[in-house]
């Protein structure tokens, strides 16, 4: 354990280097010491406030309604899914990892018809090849991408599958759980018909709540199509834009918590403002890394700046347990990795996390390296 | 508005007289204010006490486990009847309320065959029925029943139920929503395979969390029933038990709070303790308003002392939305009606409420009567 004082939040907790649940301000999490009945006005303001301003962030007021989802992202990826791919539908799903590969199980347990078009985790998929299979199957209406694969960090390139999938006329569903709010996405300028992404990660809410921004025409589409009561997203949206309040309780300070956040969010410049932090942040904690040895799986021009996989090192001194140990210890949570292709672990650049944080973090592995008696290339 | 200071909590909120959310202690919700990763020791020991103390709510150590279900109670009751009733099941649906119907469009939407045996809203289901309907169907392989139906506030025969349909070899699902905590429901007396509730009733938790409490040997048969992803009781489970964490992102917050609750709960003195301060404001409640001419729906045999439907009076100058605003701006918060039988309006009994909170609200209601001119029997 070093000498120095542990990092910590201001609420006396460690920094969480992680793809999320993510270090929050002390402020989004005081907006949750309240209480509020669902049915009360005041938060029926909070909660419209928040719903109001969701679409913005993807520039799609007016064409398109954000609906929440009780539950995780996934609760939202699934209510995506059910309520948008009908019955007679069938599914392209683009998978580079485990959020890809998680989707075309949802599909199945749906009994939704669906293919895959996989390429490995540090390899994101060609618009050419989504142009060969949408020509050549025509019952393919819908096709799924994720934004930033949290397995690997990688960006997938959504704008260009967009413009692929717009010209065959199918609809894209996008997973930006871990993008949104980081990585533009201008609704103006991609054809989809709907994104999901959560309250726990870029926009630093606290986690509880899954929403999807969908397009009005496409959703008033889906009545009929969901498989579950809970998770039906025309119903949801009925039942919010006619009486403000939600079918069943909202997880009311998750929803407080998050009215904050976009406070915050919008304060420091929208996804413009919280990219070019993240950003910053990404290229202190790689740059530093490299310094002391560390490689990462991905090339930059496929890094995303959200969660950045690096090698594990291979000096006979590095066990990746005591190295997570030691850095909790002092004050910083990373991840281990969950890749096929290699031996990995993940360090997040996402939440209440700011230069300085990125600098004491790369600090504290040096550290740490010098205490394993596992210096790489630099580390002395 | 009164010349004195409104009512309200701790925290400065208005008191929450409704079926919940509810009004929670301050501790409660100070529990939230931390950062917390979702695979971060401190929060999988704070989830793992959760999970383990729930079974001790119904006597239900060892024979029954908690699974915990991201979202509301709803999603919980969803969870429930979609993993234990088989695709080739037939559930008997017992309605006298809302939460009764509900279960039953669950069923149809997941394509399981059912069948209702409905009471208007003031009468319990009978025992002799559910006996001969059991008798008549041998397809009926599950009985629903609603321990407490927040509708009017009716406690069902939950005991009676059980035996009839143990007797028959059928399995009892129950949706204690707002009972569990408050109502005695003991596991080693009453047969049931699985009974769902959540964080925010009676626990007196905030929202966002529901569970269900499974017999371990009935969760194992469930494999491969549920129609969705994250719906699925016995994947949950599994990767719980196994691991210690979820499979997706749980409301960590929640959780906390949650955990926090709970120990309060046993500092109460568990179901029994909680069960007598709730009878208490029950009675005070009932008495005082009967004092100033408001009759209850039910009658004193089948009140369960966690809301109480009063018929909405018929003098011309009672207005409900007067009376319901006028008591907001005295600090307490109470519930429209939402019956067919009868027009009513609703007083929560449950939460962070005590006597002299209820004696609080009498003189409230008694003062606005006065303010509208609305005196009933003896109010002058």
């Amino acid at each position: 354990m070093s000498s120095t004082k542990p990092a910590s939040s201001t609420t006396g907790d460690p920094l969480l280097l992680t793809p999320g649940p993510l270090t929050t301000s002390r402020s989004v999490k005081e907006a949750m010491v309240h209480d509020w009945g669902s049915r009360d006005a005041r938060f029926i303001a909070i909660n419209r406030a928040v719903l109001e301003t969701l679409p913005r962030v993807i520039l799609g007021e007016g064409a398109f309604v954000a609906v929440p989802m009780q539950g995780s992202g996934t609760f939202a990826i699934e209510a995506m899914l059910t309520s948008f791919v009908p019955r007679d539908g069938k599914a392209l799903v683009l998978v580079n990892g485990a959020y890809g590969r998680r989707a075309r199980t949802i599909l199945d347990i749906a009994g939704r018809a669906s293919v895959v078009y996989e390429t490995t985790e540090d390899v994101p998929p060609e618009p050419g090849e989504i142009d060969a299979m949408l020509a050549a199957d025509a019952a393919i209406t819908h096709v799924f991408i994720v934004h930033c694969e949290t397995t690997s960090g990688i960006r997938n390139p959504v704008e260009a599958v967009a413009a692929v999938v717009e010209r065959h006329g199918r609809r894209l569903l996008i997973d930006a759980m871990s993008a949104f709010g980081a990585l533009e996405l201008d609704a103006r300028e991609v054809a989809f018909d709907a994104v999901a992404a959560s309250s726990n990660k870029c926009l630093q809410g606290v986690p509880g709540l899954g929403f999807v921004l969908a397009r009005k025409s496409a959703l008033e589409a889906t009545k009929g199509n969901a498989t579950t009561l809970t998770l039906d997203l025309f119903d949801q949206h009925q039942a919010l834009s006619s009486s403000g309040q939600y079918r069943f309780t909202p997880p009311i300070h998750v929803i407080a918590a998050l009215h904050q956040a976009l406070e915050e969010f919008w304060a420091e410049g929208g996804t413009a403002g919280r990219g070019r932090r993240y950003a910053e942040n990404a290229r202190i904690l790689i740059q530093g890394m490299g310094r002391l040895g560390f490689r990462t799986l991905l090339p930059e021009t496929l890094q995303a700046p959200i969660i950045v996989t690096f090698r594990t090192p291979e000096h006979e001194r590095f066990v990746f347990q005591r190295f997570y140990d030691a850095l909790r210890d002092r004050g910083f949570v990373i991840y281990p990795g969950k890749l096929t292709v290699a031996d990995t672990f993940r360090v997040g650049c996402i939440g209440e996390l700011h230069a300085a944080d990125m600098a004491a973090f790369v600090a504290a592995v040096k550290d740490t390296l010098l205490e394993m008696g596992a210096g790489l290339r630099t580390a002395a």
